[in-house]
């Protein structure tokens, strides 16, 4: 399975009625705070590694979710395997408590290097999922994402369309993660 | 808050006839697998810590849990901060997928270094804990605990007279981790 991700920066107010006109449903909004740890045995920047905890507050009704809670998952990812696909390794599990979770780091030697802030607005169209992402300190951003089996190329073309569709520039796109944009900020 | 442990090998047939006649009652059965990690930076032996991964399975019904439901929890235990009361730093969380959780690990440089597997009777008499261990490779131990604010002297009687009433011989305490133990055979 692969995961194509197409980022532009954008106004959101510009795209939200353009979401509409393209009967785009919205599927949640969500605040995420990341925490990235720094590693007591090596330099994870240098080893192209992440230690993240994530913690997600839902600012909508989900399915089987109220309002409110809040999710905490611990993630870690390896270097790239094979650089053409961007293909790397992810092990993430959700985790009870995030206080104990963050003393346990502590206790092992992992220090927290970075936090990124975020609000998540999902929308769905075509199988596509649309992300309004505004991001503390750096603005706003709208992310397209297609998972496909096999056919990148084609996954690519279709969340070109849309995001085109919306009436975004694609050929502005950003590849850094928004980690990276906030530490070359610095 | 301080725990006081008292810990003897003793036979478990024995031991749970005279149980019903101090009149205990059986609180939960479970089935504990401990994994035990080395570190990618230092020797946990060395440095007095330890990170674990335990799943339990409850073998009977719990208040709020069916029989057979498995929980799994990460801990680190610090170094001792103050030897006379023995405490350490712990921190422990639930997590919610074991197989991604030692992914993690395993991605961040920690090796599985020993695994102890027991089965526990947990009965309560005089609101002290009873647990009767059978632990894989080491056999058949009883642990008595209680907790207390400040009284260590006198929690430690109460612990001793209930064993001494099992007719337990707390003359021959052991003071070893099951971990230790199972090492200390190798």
């Amino acid at each position: 399975m692969y995961e194509v991700e197409v980022k532009v920066s954008a106004d959101h107010d510009v795209v939200r009625d353009s979401l509409e006109s393209v009967g785009a449903t919205h599927v949640e909004s969500v605040e995420q705070e990341d925490i990235y740890y720094d590693a007591p045995d090596r330099d994870f920047a240098q080893t192209d590694e992440a230690l993240r905890i994530r913690e997600e507050r839902s600012a909508t009704n989900r399915c089987d979710d109220e309002a409110g809670t809040t999710d905490t998952r611990l993630t870690y990812k390896g270097p790239l395997i094979d650089s053409d696909s961007k293909t790397r390794q992810e092990a993430e599990t959700a985790v009870v408590d995030p206080e104990q979770l963050r003393d346990i780091l502590n206790g092992l030697g992992y220090d927290p290097a970075a936090t990124v802030r975020k609000e998540r607005e999902r929308y769905t169209v075509d199988g596509i999922t649309v992300t309004l992402d505004t991001v503390e300190g750096l603005g706003e951003f709208v992310e397209g994402e297609l998972e496909t089996e096999d056919d990148i190329d084609s996954a690519r073309d279709r969340v070109l369309t849309i995001l085109t569709d919306l009436g975004l520039d694609t050929d502005d796109q950003i590849r850094t993660s928004y980690l990276g944009l906030l530490l070359a900020d610095e």
